[in-house]
């Protein structure tokens, strides 16, 4: 089946405001199996409004609509919507509820642009926004489906994920379909659809394989569509099973897990705690592990060792070692780790020295070296990294090789490095 | 003047692409004075790029196409507007000579799938792409203008900018516009647009002020239209010189820079250095700072203090102020400041303590309390803010705030704050 998305706002055309509202829709519809056509992005104009929609309806019989349903003057969806459905606003008392209640929370006094909010079109099915003012609205004709929501992202995606896909997926009786999403770190794309060629010619045909890469991290996502949920469920562990078992070295976690989360969690486990000497990732590691609500328990604190001195006098690296192997080295970076675990007293620690560029470059280090080390009370391992030439793509991936070492290094699955 | 932008692909329809380009052209075009009608994103189907480009042009005299140009099967758009321009596909010696070129560069031997790339349309006028190997096309039919481009960004990006948005300009004959962008920091966008009604009621009708607001950075663009660059250059530099005078505190830079740029900048006129011991920030303070190029001139480490051990023992903050005052206080993030900047020997410093939550907050200082200090061997200054409920938002914008109190302080701009 298929949907198509029409994004109304200026802002979007003058390319203020990116349209990621459009690609977190594609991809929550194509959960429930839903195929989006087209989208088209139009401005704040009643009858640009109505081609759109117009055209929209000729080719498939669910549109989405978002934004224009704000309480200003240049806000006009809803009144182009109720002119179109032949359909009179008339004031929803829910909504009128609603409205008084965020503007009480905002300290906003209740005034006619604000009342209006709460008049809706008469033959609209409509969805209380509990999360702002402007409710989304449900129109039928001649079998056809067409829903308006805000455009405000929080606002649109807390609507459809309570209240907007459940309504879509009963009315257009779309099938079961279950997701489970593995989290991949260590290889390429490519390299990844190799190794998995044979597991994806036996998967059966109710499952699909899909390939999401982000920086660094490639997400597998297994959907299984049929007709009982409890089949397709259990078809897709014992599958899940398979992965784990074919690429045990790449696999770190599940869904919205995060490499800096599933540190955490090792850490807690153990009862233990972090430290990290930074070179060439200036803070970033740190960064992220302090980003994880709760990282105060486990996470100590850091030295960031951007000049010799620093690493010389705050981390104990001995000044011999840096005028024989260079400050990117093994030895270095060893001893900066094992020098900031011991100075702050922490059960494991991470050190990084590298070079990021644009600057500082040799034929024997060229720009993108880096040298990682991990380390707790029983030892340290350290490794090489060859990266590219772009400064912060040098830094971001340092920070992601680094999180994923240590957590195989926690883990004690150095076999897998 | 009106143009319509097309974005094929498959990718961007399921949200793994979010439509970063529409977003940049649209910026772009309207530069030059060309407001984008529609945006219509669509499958790599021949029927599909056929529709949307007759709907297009019966709207609009300008249409620009990104996608489908690779060298796979499932890249149709150049067999598609060959047929439709009736345009028979044709050996183009200098494409092929760019192709030969990226493929040596990259290692890849020339197969027939490359060697069509040099292919195009028998009436397009090319341009050729020096970043990859798909030229753009320029089709004119009943005075109306199609241009197709590679949908890899940094690839449309290059041939719009240096080849394309020339094209353009003479063709149709847009106006000379002029922009320039003031960056502000330190107020909100209805507070701006507040103090600047009686500057913008006073603007020449040649020039526009659009307020353009990022995470914390409010950027201001006046742009100038008319027959003669020099006129317009010198209006737009009067007009700028005004807001330097209506708005000195919250200025601090233009077009392309930033807070850490800036920073950089300061310290190494001055020939200063600068360290961070960062709590709640958690060293994202540093990871910005050595985002920038060359920052290794001028920073030279951190101390990321996230336990009260590590602030006591390697900042030198007294466990009694700990004790009577807590470690988000004035006394605390001050004595984390100086100690830095003694310990690390460098000329300015600057230290944060807060609560970024979502744990942690008590009825006095509830989440969203953050202390920031800056200091230099002359003095100490040091400020309460009160950010937030969201994690990761109070650490980004105690990080901006940090990061413009510094630039204030290393500026002597201590009036301003």
């Amino acid at each position: 089946m298929y949907a198509e998305i029409i994004t109304i706002g200026d802002e979007l055309l003058i390319g203020q405001t990116i349209n990621s509202n459009a690609a977190w829709m594609g991809q929550e519809l194509n959960k429930i199996g839903i195929d989006v056509y087209q989208v088209s992005t139009i401005s704040d104009d009643k009858n640009h409004i109505v081609d759109a929609l117009k055209d929209a309806l000729k080719r498939t019989e669910l549109v989405l609509i978002t934004g224009g349903l704000g309480p200003t003057r240049d806000d006009i969806t809803k009144y182009t919507l109720a002119e179109y459905f032949n359909s009179p606003l008339v004031r929803n008392e829910n909504v009128y509820t609603q409205v008084e209640k965020m503007l009480k929370k905002r300290s906003i006094p209740m005034n006619d642009l604000n009342r209006k909010q709460a008049e809706v079109p008469e033959k609209a099915r409509i969805f209380i926004n509990y999360a702002g003012t402007a409710p989304a609205m449900w129109f039928e004709l001649e079998g056809k489906v067409v829903i308006a929501m805000p455009g405000v992202p929080y606002e649109m995606k807390e609507l459809m994920t309570k209240q907007i896909f459940p309504s879509i997926s009963q009315h257009f009786k779309t099938p079961v379909i279950i997701h489970r999403t593995i989290l991949t770190y260590g290889t390429f794309e490519a390299k990844l659809a190799e190794i998995l060629t044979d597991f994806e010619e036996q998967l059966p045909s109710e499952i699909k394989l899909a390939y999401l890469p982000t920086e660094g991290v490639i997400k597998l996502r297994l959907s299984g569509r049929g007709a009982r949920e409890e089949k397709i469920v259990k078809m897709i562990d014992g599958e899940i099973e398979k992965l784990y078992k074919i690429i045990p070295g790449y696999i770190f976690g599940e869904q919205d897990d995060s490499l800096e989360k599933i540190i955490g969690v090792l850490l807690k486990k153990k009862g233990e705690t972090l430290s990290t000497a930074e070179s060439c990732t200036g803070g970033l590691i740190a960064h992220r592990i302090t980003a994880v609500p709760g990282s105060s328990d486990y996470f100590i604190g850091s030295v960031i060792a951007y000049s010799n001195l620093i690493k010389e006098k705050h981390l104990g690296v001995d000044p011999g070692s840096i005028d024989e192997f260079g400050a990117v080295s093994r030895q270095v970076v060893e001893q900066m780790a094992q020098g900031v675990r011991e100075r702050f007293s922490a059960g494991y620690s991470i050190a990084t020295s590298g070079i990021a560029g644009p600057a500082g470059g040799t034929a024997e280090k060229p720009v993108g070296t880096v040298w990682i080390a991990v380390a707790d009370k029983k030892g340290i391992y350290s490794r090489k990294y060859t990266f590219g030439n772009n400064r912060l793509r040098n830094i971001r991936r340092s920070t992601l090789a680094g999180l994923n070492l240590l957590r195989q290094y926690i883990k004690g699955e150095m076999d897998h490095i």
